[in-house]
Formats: C-alpha cells, structure tokens, sequence
C-alpha cells in the first residue's frame, strides 16, 4: 500500500488555509537564499508557490554571492527583531566561503522553523519539542496518518544526518520505537535492515535498499532524491521492493511533500502559539 | 578480561594532578545542593574527595529545602559571573518542588560541567561537542583505552535516559558504530541484544541481562548501580556473563570511576580553555 504523501500533505494544506484564512494579519515566512544555486532556485519557489497557496506572507531576501557575511547577519538580526515574521529559514547550502553553522544558529530559535539550530536540536534531544527539523517530522506524521504503529517496533534508519537520520532518531525513540541508526560504516547493513519492521533510507543512492534487504510486511520510508537522466529517484529499489512490503512511499510523493507540509505548520503553528 | 574502570580512572586523575599542580590559580568546581538527600550527600562528598585529591578547588553551595527558587536562581547567575568558578553542577534529583529542567538550563553552557543544559546537548547532537555527559563519556573513553574498536561494530544500548542512552549513542555514532537504543517498550530485546558487539546496559535492574541474551565475545558495558541488601550490583549477570564475553565492566569499579574522572575531567579542560 503506498503512503501517499502528496495526499496527505493537501489533506494537512486545506486544514492550515482554513485556519490562516481567520487570521487579520497574515502569518510571515522569510526566506534567506544567498547566491544563485539552480536547486535552491527551484525549492525557495516550490516554498513561495505554497506559502502563496495556502495564505502565508512570504519574504524572498535573495542576496547576491558577493554580499558580506556581516550583511547577512544584519539581515538575521532584522528579522528575528520584526515580530511580523513568524519564521525564517535559511536556504541551505550556501556559497562555500560562508560559515553556515555560525549563521544557522543565529536565527533565534523562536523563528526557526527547520528546526536546525543547536538550541532546537537539543530541545528535541531532551522531549522538550520547540521547532522540529521538518523532513523527520513529515516522516512521523506520515506514519501516524496511516496508522502506522511504532510502539515497540524497530525501525532502522540508513543514515545519520543532522537534517534526518538524527532528529529521526529522536522522534522514533518519543514514539516508543526502537531505533538503530546505520550509516556507511555500518558492518553488516542488510543483516541489520532485514530486521526492520520500519525502514527508513535517507543516504541518496539509487536501488541501495534492495528486496534481499527487508522484511516482509515491512514499512519502507524513501527519503532519497536522486536525478538520474532528468528523473527523480529514490533509494529504494521500488519495482522490486514494492510487492513484499505492507507500506512503501513512492519517489516523488512520498516524503517530500509532507517536508513542505510540514514547514507550513511549523510557521502557522508558531504564529498561533504568539497570538 | 575486566575493563578496569578504577585503574584508568587513576591513571587520569594522575595526569590531571600533575597538570593542576603547574597553575597559579586552581580550577574550581561549584557543587549546588538542595536539601539533604543521603544519596546525594555521599555523592558530594566523594565528588568533593577527588578535587582535593587533584588540586581542584571544591565550593560545596548547600541549600535548605525550604530555600526559595529565586535564591538558587541568583546563586547560580553568581557563579556563572564568578570568573574563578569553572565549573557549576545542580546534583540532582533535587526537592520535587523545585523545577529542575529550569533552573539546570540556567548553567552557563561554558560551565556546565555535567553536560546537561539544552544546548550543550544540541552540540552533542550537532557533532559539535562542548561539554558532554560523564557517564557516555566516561564509557567511550573506557573503550579507547582498551584499544576496543567501535568502527561498523553494532553497539546496542538499553536504556534512553538524557543523562546515559542518548548522549551515548550519539558519542557512538561519532566513533562510527552502528547503534541501537533499546527500553521498556522493546519487544524483543533479547533478539537485539544477542547481536551487540558492544552491549551497553543502562537501566539500573538487577540481573537485567543474562548470559543468554549476549553474543559470545561480546564487550559488556554496565551502568547500572543498584543496591540490594546494602550490596552493589550492576545490570548484568557478571558471575554467568563473565566467561563468555572479550571485556566486561565490574560493578563496583567499572563504570562508576570513570564517571568521577570525567566530570574532573572536564572541570580542568574547562579551566585550560580559559586560560
């Protein structure tokens, strides 16, 4: 059965337009994008396209990839100090030549809707939730939307970023599962994905997750996004893995909607909490 | 064979005390104590005994249970401005009256010796350590002194508390294990436990793992301190686990020291950063 993400998320957008539509002043999106990154190009729109759709004020601040750091930090500051913008993100990656960490964490953490700062990380890591990384979240909201129960479970994770495989982890260990985290030095990988009642890959390798690899009757999570020849991929093998599996998120319409959904309500959400 | 943890807790107090020896000024350590729990007294005194024998300068803040939070408030911002002071810990648990999550958070990160303020953990998290927990790190140490590879090696973890399970699985991940946290609601334990290569019990029930739930050559890491008819034991087994396993941590003499050497550890790194 497939987790269909894309519904889902549209399920999750109609109810965030319902509640914006309430609202006398529009809940506020700000954008940093430094530079002109194709890829980042295409996600600050496909964001804009859906703050539009959904009712939320979007602010694109495009800087040029010569503008000074301090530029840039002046920009954080303004926004964190305007109390109209309810989020603020900063389009990752930037230009080599800036320090994207130092940024990031300047961003305060009451606006920092991808929930990527150290203070946010550690709130999680603690069962204190503030802001959630939201590609994690759309998984776990995922799994819940369909029912999907995690309580005692073992749900492996193929890698261990700080975007997924880690704040994952958190989130999966809340939900009472289980949790191995694997990783390209991992000894015995199939032996240990074999066991996995919930599977989630997020490495960006096409077919590295194979039918040998899971358990039947498992749940298969793709987090990958790999273009080949112009088409999108996951890491999953999905022809093949498809038939022996009880859920599996196809590439695109998976994972990826529900990232967006959920950066949508983490801003909606935070503007409510400051009402 | 036994990991020694009192000889190697020696062996770096040794060291410390021979670098604490050169100073002017000796590091600090404030120990914040809150009523007159008898558990927590034996643990300040011991924690009070290592200072002095290494030279680090002990301030033991003891506040009555009826002290008001504002007073424990102002003591801790007294400290963190005390530029002698370099290292503040809350011995916990505290009075059940008091908000402990908000008044350890009040810990400047730069003297949060113990590792337990949000954001130290968000750097933990983020592979951007600061001041990691004693015990996680207490264990890893144990390991790399034993020259005990975690490269690809499975490392399961029983146990997901803020102050052991978490951070350790994150220092693991670090040192490139593949890791498994496990607790109470784990269906089947013994199944993952069976597979560790390092196998970490932190959950403070006696006999808790038994020889039959560990792999043959195992290393055997137990965290557990429980006391029954004034006798210390671990979660382990040790008596039947002991002859099938590579290493094994005894209870007492284990795990325990290391933790002592650690928070040492910490306070004198701490004071050699500042200087």
């Amino acid at each position: 059965m497939l987790l269909d993400g894309k519904a889902i998320s549209n399920k999750i957008k109609e109810d965030l337009t319902k509640r914006v539509k309430n609202y006398l002043v529009k809940p506020c999106l700000a954008v940093i994008q430094i530079g002109n990154n194709e890829v980042s190009n295409i996600y600050v729109k496909s964001k804009e396209k859906a703050c539009n759709q959904i009712g939320i004020y979007f602010i694109h601040v495009k800087f040029e990839e010569d503008v000074s750091e301090q530029e840039v930090i002046n920009k954080i500051i303004e926004l964190n100090n305007d109390s109209y913008v309810n989020g603020i993100l900063l389009q990752l990656p930037l230009p080599k030549k800036f320090n994207q960490y130092k940024l990031l964490n300047l961003i305060s953490k009451t606006k920092d809707v991808d929930g990527l700062t150290d203070i946010n990380m550690g709130l999680l890591f603690k069962n204190h939730n503030n802001l959630v990384p939201c590609t994690p979240l759309g998984i776990v909201n995922l799994l819940k939307e369909y029912n999907i129960d995690m309580v005692g479970k073992h749900a492996v994770i193929i890698g261990r970023s700080n975007l997924v495989g880690k704040p994952l982890a958190m989130l999966l260990l809340q939900e009472d599962a289980t949790v191995t985290v694997c990783h390209s030095k991992t000894n015995n990988l199939k032996e240990i994905t074999k066991q996995a009642d919930i599977l989630i890959s997020a490495v960006g390798q096409k077919n590295l997750v194979t039918k040998d690899m899971v358990k039947e009757n498992a749940v298969i999570i793709d987090v990958g996004m790999n273009r080949v020849d112009g088409k999108l991929y996951g890491d999953v093998d999905f022809e093949n893995v498809k038939d022996i599996v009880s859920y599996i998120t196809p590439v695109p319409g998976g994972v990826g909607p529900m990232t967006v959904a959920m950066l949508l309500s983490n801003v909606v959400k935070n503007y409510e909490k400051n009402q």
